[in-house]
């Protein structure tokens, strides 16, 4: 065949290495086999006609036609004449789909009986007059209803009941149907067929919807088939003759081992969707499955070992693991695709790790292997895939993990069930800061309104809490303390249920789930990671327990500790009350002086977990009227702790709501006009740093002002921290180490990062509220119609979850190039939901950021993104 | 003299035409003597010390003093060594403050006597020793004390009545005071009293408290003064001698008339601030005032002819309205200054046409010297000046005019009372889109919540209605319909009270106001203006009313019609809700139906008043809960209407609550999401330009889409928009000139700005929004602290008011740059507050945009402003 090889056109190759290696030409499946046969796999002779040569065909069939039949006739000169072909197509990437495969041409009853028998003979003609018609545009469900009335007049279950005269009159059936399905008859002769059907077959490819789906998976309009013709091995016949497919590795875990179907006297994927019910390779798999019948491996052991070594050597050669769909053809073994095998997120670390081991992959290549983003379900509890499910609602996937418990339709309801042992599923319409106690204690929260940035969302995911919010179908009612599901079952506090935070589903009862793991190959992917990693990569932690959480993770610091989530917890939100409805100097500074000793636990609990490590701790940032009660209760009890009146309450309450908080008296903007608050916030943290110095290596804490627009607003600010500083540094005789940066959260402060590094020491953009300004949109109110706005394209991807890089991205930019021409090599930093997402770390690494810093349990996730961000940036 | 001047050094000029005429150096008071001298006016011999030279003496006076010494005694050879000399301060800028003048400089008592007589040789030694220690620093309280003992002891009331023992008394206390106060004793002869004068003038002009002021007045920190150093014209003496002030021009209107002070036997000010009651020059200003002594005018005639003609020679050669200080000395007229007239915006309009009508001015000098903002204040109402003012409370002036009438609680009796021919002042906390119409009936708007950018004063400027919000002082009790006072007076419905909205006060009772013209003189420079400006001026105008308002102030179209204020009108509220409440998209449609022939009414009436000019039709853009009714009385109302039951109609609009409304389901992207609304109002835009054909010149509609932050966005509406244009073509048979575009209002749409160029026609820049977006700042709330921030320095002024260049600015300039970029010479716009203010008009002159839009009352502002813009642009 060598020789041959010279003479033949530049649009068809052999189907053996070198050549039809270039996938871009001759498409995946055929790189892969030509790849495979080199290294002496049995795959058998066959030829691949390149992609531009399919793509001129769909084009314009009658033009081509001459340079398709040149190239098939070639292909046809060099193949025995005597076997049956197959007709595959090989698209470039698997993902863009292709037509089903032709098998049998040139079968010719006479010709095969001799090799697979009378019966078998008609067998495979019929088929391939049904699949021809198929790919020529006919509906296979009239050769099905053919095929279903002779079984249904024979009395029999399958074809291999029929006796040849019945054979023929359905072959005879097939023939006509061809004809009225297609307005041809069927053309005898391989070069025919295989002309009509390789046309057909780039026609299908060029079909609308074939092209929008391609289009939407990332392919090209056009182009990007080969087609494979290749003589075929036939699992029909004398021996032991059959098809199946294996792979080597479980797709669920990655742990080697034969996992595949098989089925004696079968075609192609016969095994799969035939109507007899397949045997399974390996014995361990059977043995796991208590299949009654014998596996391949008991029956045919060499088989199976046969088999095992043509796995490793496709794994070695491929650099990945796969399946093989093979034919038995009398006894001999032969390849006839080498697919990657679909895996979980766990099995593709596993085998990344294991390949890179085994010196299959470089290190480098098996960290950028894995989706970064598919870590997320490893790190979290999942329900059990075996266990059944009795579903309510879905709502959507806020944040993963999946938990069981007692419902509970409030935040000290949780509290209590946590305290006695048995936290709870809290339901709710939607979540308010105060509910934050309560998320901390629940197993699992479920709302009813919201989206996947709403209050409930963004805390769950801070926490790890399995969450599933907006789940609009179940009908909450607080007062009879009831959630109603769609079907009208009536659930109560206490009831059983699950929350599904993966799939976004809320279930009845108590469903069983399954543990993650933090270790083995994932543990060792990890190390690989940190050592091409040039981020840091921090975590979103307000508490010494979101710390440890967050260094559980390994995490290099904390990037956002949210002050104001500590004055949500018993007993301080009195005093923060108190402070907010001072009308007096004295009565401010008496409610702060009660709250400080608190504030400097906290931090010095933090620094205690966070030892020499950076601690960028921000500045109270909501609107004060979210620390006030809005219960009739819980006014009546301020008014009983403060000595105000009920109306006084209400009306200050009242005098304290804003239109638009998001865009109101918050952030900085207290900062400057109540400076109180964030000087009682700055000696809280130079007292705990004064009172940690024997402690251990120290904090260097990074003091963030949140929503500065104007640099006056940070100079202004900084100068009160310092002169803070310079006190408590008089008070204690410390010298203290610390920065005081800005939070980057509005267009202006973007825009003018220039002005504004003069005056501080880091810049970290919270990219949440910045593309909510940057837009226009409130992440809490664009639940509402996000999904229909990316479903109708509008938005290519929620700018909440994946960083907008067109608007919000060039302001990063426009800020990053400003304050370093400025100040350069400043500390730079990304801060907010965008840090966990893998598309947002690499551009923060494009960027040149010095960190990005996300909720725990998504530090992972951002450390083997920044990993591959920075390997992608030099060309590993 | 001229031959001395070639001797004199560099740092000294003779008061005279040429050297001294440069105010930068000499300051504009030796300047506008100068060139007065050189036209032949009385100004008596002096010199200039130039502002440099001041500058060394405040900066290290002993080594400055050799030069400064030289300066003087080069003057002092020049001038008549008898004469009593002035020492005054000439800074560049009057408005940077200066030292008080020094008079009477080496007087002594034996020399002056034989002139002046024995008592006032005395008194004028007196003052001079006085004079000389307050320049030097000593407190000018203890010479009055020291003046009044000395007249109690006498029994007089004036220092005329002492005799020369008295008065000698007196000057030998003045003497001591000099050296206990300033540490010196008093210097002989003028050359030492001068140097230690004009050391303490420089020392005192460089004081930290005084450069402050300067700073803050645009001055330099240091130097920018002059000192005039001059022989004296003596008011006291022999003949008849005096001292007084004219101006030519009332202050109020600017019309001619001799109008000023005058007292016989005086010197400097004392006119205006003696003891004694100062003379009106004219006689027409004394009959006016009814005062009982003789004018000037009719004491001495040919004085006042003297000096009408000296007031008409100053105003040509300064080409402005001046005040002259003079001095009779014996009979003789001298003029010891020349200062521009203070003025009020309407006298300053009269004043410009009348120079320019004169020749004085060019016509484009006339129309650069108006301050474009004063006007607003000459085209609304404004009080009586001579009325009594009884103040009830202060708030922000929200926008101009003054009005009274009987208070109202609500819209509702707002427009009762308008019907019973008596507009009311409508009274609220705060006022929302439901109080439109009441607004638009109301004479005025008092509210004690919001900032200058609340719903009340926003609604208010457009409707030209005088308005106050954030009056906090009153108590507002809408339960016993009755407003509090601070100083406990209640008022209840009824009540009559104004509202000064220039002034931000509500007044107790219903005072008399002034009614504006827009006519004669002011008419007059708008033609002018016209004929300079280059960017179109047009109106935000929401209805034919409106509109009709927006011609009579020559707006040259329409830049913001917001149609949802339409929906606000009774019978069409009904219509608009039961649109929102629909659940099924054919109660929706019919609901629309409904509204169309309404709408489509508007928009014939607005292209009628309109004829033959651009109207920007902007689509529905508020979040639909803004529709819904809050009140019980109006809940059940729809329910009957709609027959909703009155639970489900609360959960409706429980449902469409919006965390932050202003980034909430608005704007496109309700186009998006219910796209049948805007299909509705392009319709009725088309079938209203369908009907409009024979009806005379047809407007051109240009339809706005508001919100966008993503081209897709505005490409899906465009398409949608052209579609319905192409149905009512075909229906009608009309070819219909339209344009589409979009309103960037979100950062991201400014920074896309060459993408969403591509889809669309024009682009207007919504400055409110994009405001609020890019300090992620809203409006409505800002006034809780805006005016601290403004106050502290943190912003330099409240953005909502003058654009931020810096930050805003940038925005429009990128956006600017990238649409015409993408397509050269598209048509750009502002729209909003900011088309009024002539700091921003005067940016999108320099941007290039095409047009500004502002309130139909700010339209004369802005046309002036825009042809002041062009005129610098151009240089002029």
């Amino acid at each position: 065949m060598r020789d041959a090889v010279a003479l033949l056109p530049d649009l068809i190759a052999p189907l053996a290495p070198g050549a039809a290696e270039d996938s871009a030409r001759f498409g995946a499946k055929a790189a892969r086999l030509a790849r495979l046969a080199g290294l002496g796999a049995p795959v058998k002779r066959g030829f691949v006609i390149a992609a531009e040569l399919v793509a001129e065909v769909a084009e314009d069939p009658a033009a081509a036609r001459p340079r398709l039949a040149a190239a098939l006739d070639a292909a046809l000169e060099r193949l025995d004449a005597g076997a049956l072909l197959a007709l595959r197509g090989s698209p470039a990437d698997p993902a863009w789909g292709g037509p089903p495969a032709l098998l049998n041409l040139g079968a010719a009853p006479q010709a095969l009986a001799p090799r697979i028998g009378e019966r078998a003979a008609r067998d495979v003609q019929r088929r391939l007059v049904q699949a021809h018609a198929v790919a020529l545009g006919a509906d296979a469900e009239v050769f099905d209803a053919a095929l279903h009335d002779a079984l249904d007049a024979a009395g029999e279950d399958s074809e291999r009941g029929l006796d040849a005269a019945a054979l023929d009159r359905l072959l005879a059936t097939a023939l006509t149907l061809h004809e009225e399905e297609t307005g041809e008859g069927f053309p005898s002769g391989p070069r025919a067929q295989l002309l009509g059907a390789a046309e057909a077959m780039a026609r299908a490819w060029n079909a609308p919807s074939a092209r929008i789906l391609r289009a939407a998976r990332g392919g090209p309009e056009t182009g990007g088939l080969a087609l494979i013709l290749q003589e075929m091995a036939l699992g029909l016949g004398p021996g032991r003759s059959g098809a199946g497919r294996v792979a080597f590795r479980s797709e669920r875990t990655g742990a080697p081992g034969l996992v595949g179907r098989f089925l004696w006297q079968a075609q192609g994927d016969e095994a799969r969707a035939g109507l007899r019910t397949p045997r399974l390779v390996g014995y361990a798999e059977r043995q796991a499955a208590g299949a009654p019948a014998a596996s391949l491996e008991e029956e045919a052991p060499e088989l199976a070992d046969r088999l095992r070594a043509l796995g490793a050597v496709a794994e070695r050669a491929l650099a990945d693991a796969v399946t093989l769909e093979f034919t038995l053809e009398d006894g001999v073994l032969h390849v006839l695709g080498a697919e990657p095998l679909r895996r979980s997120a766990r099995a593709a670390v596993r085998i990344a790790v294991d390949l890179a081991k085994a010196g299959a992959l470089t290190r480098e290549a098996a960290v950028l292997r894995v989706d970064p983003g598919s870590l997320a379900e490893l790190l979290h509890p999942t329900l059990d895939p075996a266990a059944p499910r009795d579903r309510l609602a879905t709502g959507l996937p806020a944040s993963p993990g999946a938990a069981a418990g007692p419902i509970v339709f409030n935040a000290e309801a949780a509290d209590a069930a946590a305290a006695r042992g048995q936290p709870a599923v809290l339901v709710r319409i939607e979540t308010s800061p105060e509910d934050i106690r309560g998320m901390h204690s629940a197993a699992a929260v479920l709302t009813t309104r919201g989206g996947m940035t709403s209050h409930a969302a963004v805390v769950a995911r801070g926490l790890g809490t399995p969450c599933v919010v907006g789940a609009s179908a179940l009908k909450l009612d607080l007062v009879a303390r009831t959630l109603t599901a769609p079907d009208g079952r009536v659930f109560r506090e206490g009831d059983l249920v699950t929350v599904d935070g993966g799939a976004g589903e809320a279930l009845a009862g108590a469903v069983p789930t399954v543990q993650p793991e933090f270790s083995g190959a994932l543990a060792e992917l990890m190390v690989w990671s940190d050592s091409h990693r040039r981020m840091a990569v921090r975590a979103n932690a307000d508490t010494a327990q979101d710390a440890r959480v967050a260094l559980g993770f390994e995490a290099d610091g904390i990037g956002l500790c949210r002050t104001e989530h500590m004055f949500f917890e018993k007993g301080r939100i009195t005093a923060m009350r108190r402070m907010i409805l001072a009308e007096r100097a004295e009565d401010r500074r008496a409610a702060l002086e009660r709250l400080l000793p608190m504030q400097r636990g906290d931090f010095i609990g933090l620094y205690r977990v966070m030892q020499g490590r950076p601690v960028t701790i921000r500045l109270l940032d909501p609107p004060l009227h979210e620390f006030l009660p809005h219960g009739e209760e819980e006014i009546a009890e301020l008014a009983s702790d403060t000595g105000l009146a009920v109306p006084e309450i209400r009306r200050r309450i009242a005098d304290l709501q804003e239109f638009n908080p998001m865009l109101g008296k918050r952030g900085c903007r207290l900062g400057i006009v109540v400076p109180e608050i964030y000087e009682m916030q700055a000696r809280a943290v130079f007292e705990a740093l004064a009172a940690s110095w024997t402690d251990g290596p120290l904090v260097r804490p990074e003091i963030m002002i949140p929503l500065v627009s104007a640099r006056r607003e940070a100079t202004l600010i900084r100068g009160r921290i310092d002169a803070v500083a310079e006190a408590v540094a008089a008070e204690t005789g410390r010298r203290f180490d610390y920065r005081v940066g800005v939070m980057v959260e509005t267009p202006r402060a973007a825009l003018r990062a220039g002005d504004i590094a003069e005056d501080c020491d880091f810049l970290s953009f919270g990219t949440n509220d910045l593309t909510q300004m940057t837009y226009g949109l409130s992440r809490d109110d664009a639940g509402r119609f996000m999904r229909d706005y990316v479903a109708a394209g509008v938005f290519p991807e929620d700018p909440f979850h994946t960083l907008d890089l067109d608007g919000v991205g060039e302001l990063l930019t426009l800020a990053t190039e400003r304050a370093r021409a400025r100040r350069p090599g400043m500390s730079l930093g990304l801060c907010g939901e965008h840090g966990g997402d893998p598309a947002s770390v690499d551009f923060c690494e494009a960027a040149g950021f010095d960190y990005v810093s996300c909720s725990p349990f998504r530090v992972p996730v951002a450390r083997l993104a920044a990993a591959q961000a920075a390997l992608r940036r030099r060309g590993a």
